[in-house]
């Protein structure tokens, strides 16, 4: 059972935020991070988004493959489902085509009503992004601190969970999430600073 | 006692490392991170150096100044005593400038003449970056893995080689030096690699 434990708690994943950016900037930064559970960090990945794009699914799907610690994830952290502004992350075909589950998980429920009269004030193709990010159940997930908003794919809100579980050290975002933030604020800012 | 091992894993360090860059480049990224013992990251700052410049300890000592971290801050440690390429870190003058101790750690022992032939062929002032390189007593440490080479001011060898042991989980390095070379290497390349 000690085994057991330990094994799971080194389970690799890949933790995934995007940069601060204005809205002058064309790209925004994508910061990835593989870690054993929440403890190690292992490698550190980097791509651009187009702020505002279409892109962020590609992004993904490209740091997945293309990583030399492919064959040791088990899954992909995203911090919420969009990279860089509403370029939103088609999560399901991620894990259609890497086949790697992937979690999101958000600090706040999001706000359906203002994000969709975000879109359709400012993008021709609204409703494209708006049924990526209404797609799927949001699960609302206790946590010792406070709770957490959670969508998954290929596995079951129950692995999800525990995986979560697994990763958190302080508060309630995972540590891959939490690293890959305070590196991307970091690097773009000269000093990390807020919450993933 | 259980307390006081505690408090002293837990102490606060930065860790400084430089990105790969080509001889073409004229700037080259500095990481620093904030890390508790070895294992809880706090913190990711960014700066730029010239390569083969001279404005390495400028850098160091206004990272340190300006973190919203310094308080807790009790050394830094660096890989080695250059920032891109040849840009060579006064350690004595930023233990004096910031009052925090410093410490430089490198896997391989320097070969002290191919630097020496090196900055006469390249450099004008030399003999200035010589001096500097050279100056301080070069420790050669055990660890439970390979040797390491160091120097320190500010604090004891014993001192130094205490804070190397609490912050070294795998290997040989000590991890906010790891980790800051996973994020510099990652973010100017795409992907980390290497060791420290």
């Amino acid at each position: 059972m000690v085994l057991f434990c330990l094994m799971k708690s080194q389970i690799r994943l890949l933790g995934i935020d995007d940069s601060p950016f204005s809205f002058t900037d064309r790209y925004g930064m994508v910061i990835g991070v593989v870690m054993r559970g929440g403890e190690y960090l292992e490698s550190v990945l980097r791509r651009h988004v187009l702020v505002d794009g279409n892109d962020a699914t590609f992004v993904c799907k490209d740091m997945i493959k293309k990583t030399r610690h492919r064959k040791q994830l088990k899954a992909m952290l995203l911090d919420g489902v969009a990279l860089g502004g509403f370029n939103v992350v088609d999560i399901e075909d991620v894990y259609k085509s890497t086949d790697l589950p992937v979690i999101t998980v958000t600090r706040d429920k999001p706000d359906f009503e203002k994000i969709k009269a975000a879109l359709q004030k400012n993008f021709r193709d609204w409703k494209d992004r708006w049924d990526l990010l209404a797609k799927g159940e949001l699960h609302r997930i206790k946590t010792s601190y406070n709770p957490v908003y959670v969508k998954c794919t290929g596995l079951s809100i129950e692995e999800a969970k525990e995986i979560i579980k697994i990763s958190t050290i302080r508060g309630a975002m995972p540590e891959p999430i939490r690293v890959a933030h305070l590196i991307a604020s970091g690097v773009a800012r000269g000093e990390s600073y807020g919450k993933a």
